[in-house]
């Protein structure tokens, strides 16, 4: 039987193709009959490191066809820059100085014809100003970034500012459908008044090992050999990524609120900060200075039947971030291992909330929300003919 | 400051005035200034009960007016035919055999202008050719109702023939956003291979009351006076309505399969069955013969460490419905009360599963789900002027 008619086509530059960037590329090309069977066709025009931009020679073609979008995974896997793939042909390249202009242009004459879906999975500041210029062109946002919509509040309110042409779901969980679902209940007029989350698979695994007696410092280096923690584990352990999705969430229920009111708890104190001590110093020495202060409070709450989570709490009197104790028998205290999980309390669910748990990192998983989330954008890009 | 302009028309035909159908009617109203907000407007041109339709005299102007929404809910709460609003001007009544032509006159109408959101609220199989037929029209379709999806699978194929003109997250786990993020995984590429869930509230409450000892006849009593139940209790034990949520489940993901085709367990014999006894003898005299061999299950499952849950069990294999005997430690295990629970097994999360939630039953929760999936629809409805 002959796949249906391609109702859909949606051109994609992409920025950032460090591991999720890429796990998307490949998803794009291995999902390809899937799509095509929905009557959608994803196609990449561009591609974007931290140094230049790879981008289609011929816009309105099929964009960048799959075998150097699958060259272009192996090059950047090891190490090779994007300029290794001119030599294909079908593609240009830019600088980074000049792939701003290069993709406002391509945004600007796909725009006026089939649109633009403007894709971030890199893990910086730089792509603010270029994503509220595509938003100005009239493209779509997908962010797997979160800080784009963390900066100030002014750019975030831009960003959202058509709601129906940013999506985000990868910020928050990775591919769990978190932000998905917060954005229904809103549009059903089921005010969110509590949104209670372990967002952190690290700090998750962390608080999960303490209850088995274990030293923290211990545990902190269990987690980190297992690949769980970033090359700096403080990177984890000073609550910035938790509160980072803290905001997005609480922006999302509608909170003109910024980084800098959110109340986040570090899990080390300054003296033993990247500014005092190197890496190398903190995991040898400082870590076990903090053993016994946690020993103590998991021993507190253990006497009340609690546990301790990492948790991040946004009400409408406030968003807080840090360590919590909560009933053994909850969906939080019987979290295990690196899972996510959020409980959303509403009028709906009042009472009891509504659970939303499974995996919350991963390359796969991220990348598979990201997806997720471009396919979604389908409709605006409707063809007309 | 001014509210943004409406991006977004949706005309809404709603078929079915009961419970969830009026308070679809109430939240579409009380949602207004939200949906304003939002750049989103819906407008009621007609509603159906089951003996006659009210449509508004102008298509195109905007519907009917939120006062005779408001007059309609009451009207119907106290029992009164839809007729008895026609006073209040604005709207025409059509009976039964009329309505149909009607509703696809309006379809046809406004299909070419605006386009129409067909919504049924209803509990019938009498909807399913008029639905189809709007499909034809190409008009959008909203379900609460379960039967559209559940009947003759050529029903079903083309009732979803255009995926992203059809809405149904109601008729699974009411607002629950299960059908959504099953859809999203499917559109990752990620392959769902298994789901198993708890799908009703009512034998989630039995199965969770007899661990504590109880007897089974006097748990189905007890559900049967907090209003749990269905008039006849059989109605929920005979396991048909959970088996309709895993044939939509199960077709959603892709298998070709019929009601005839699930294995469901019903929780009482034939001798004990409808045209066997009354509802009153079977609350008198047949329920009470269920209890030891119930209760001798629910102790042999917890010599194993194991409850009984009543479960819906969907894999490439095939699906099951029925009791089963799950760890008391696992998501299903530990489920209490009314609370519905789904476990979606994929790629992405194949050693532990995405796990859903929350409150599966109610009108304000499955009318919220409704309205959440009338409003996601909006990009098929841009006013393009």
């Amino acid at each position: 039987m002959a796949p249906p008619a391609v109702r859909s086509v949606l051109p994609v530059v992409l920025l950032g193709c460090g591991g999720v960037g890429r796990q998307l590329l490949r998803h794009i090309v291995s999902c390809r009959p899937l799509h095509a069977n929905q009557g959608v066709a994803i196609r990449v025009v561009g591609v974007a490191d931290s140094s230049s931009l790879l981008v289609a020679e011929d816009l309105h073609s099929n964009g960048l066809d799959d075998a150097l979008l699958s060259d272009l995974c192996t090059a950047k896997s090891t190490g090779s820059p994007l300029s290794a793939l001119l030599a294909r042909g079908q593609c240009q390249l830019f600088s980074n100085s000049e792939a701003r202009r290069k993709v406002l242009d391509t945004a600007s004459v796909l725009g006026k014809t089939t649109g633009l879906v403007l894709v971030d999975c890199s893990a910086t500041y730089d792509t603010v100003s270029m994503l509220k210029d595509a938003v100005d062109c009239g493209c779509c946002v997908v962010l797997a970034n979160k800080k784009p919509l963390t900066c100030a509040y002014k750019d975030f309110e831009k960003l959202v500012s058509n709601f129906r042409r940013i999506r985000f779901e990868s910020t928050v969980g990775a591919g769990l459908p978190v932000i998905a679902s917060v954005t229904r209940i809103i549009a059903s007029g089921d005010p969110v008044s509590r949104i209670v989350g372990s967002l952190s698979g690290t700090l998750g695994y962390v608080m999960s090992e303490l209850e088995d007696g274990k030293r923290f410092s211990e545990v902190v280096k269990t987690a980190k050999s297992l690949g769980y923690t970033e090359p700096d584990p403080r990177d984890d352990l000073s609550g910035m990524d938790v509160a980072r999705k803290a905001l997005i969430l609480a922006r999302l229920l509608g909170q003109r609120i910024s980084m800098e009111d959110i109340n986040v708890e570090s899990l080390y104190p300054s003296e033993l900060g990247p500014d005092a001590m190197s890496t190398k110093e903190f995991l040898e020495s400082g870590l076990a200075q903090l053993d016994k202060s946690i020993e103590e409070r998991v021993k507190s709450a253990s006497l009340k039947g609690n546990v301790l989570r990492y948790v991040c709490k946004i009400e409408s009197t406030g968003c807080q971030v840090g360590i919590q104790e909560v009933p053994k028998n909850s969906a939080l205290g019987r979290l295990r291992g690196s899972d996510n999980v959020v409980e959303i309390y509403s009028r709906c669910y009042e009472n009891a909330p509504l659970v939303i748990q499974g995996a919350g990192a991963g390359n796969d998983t991220t990348a598979a929300g990201v997806l997720a989330d471009i396919v979604d954008l389908q409709d605006l890009f409707l063809k007309t003919a």
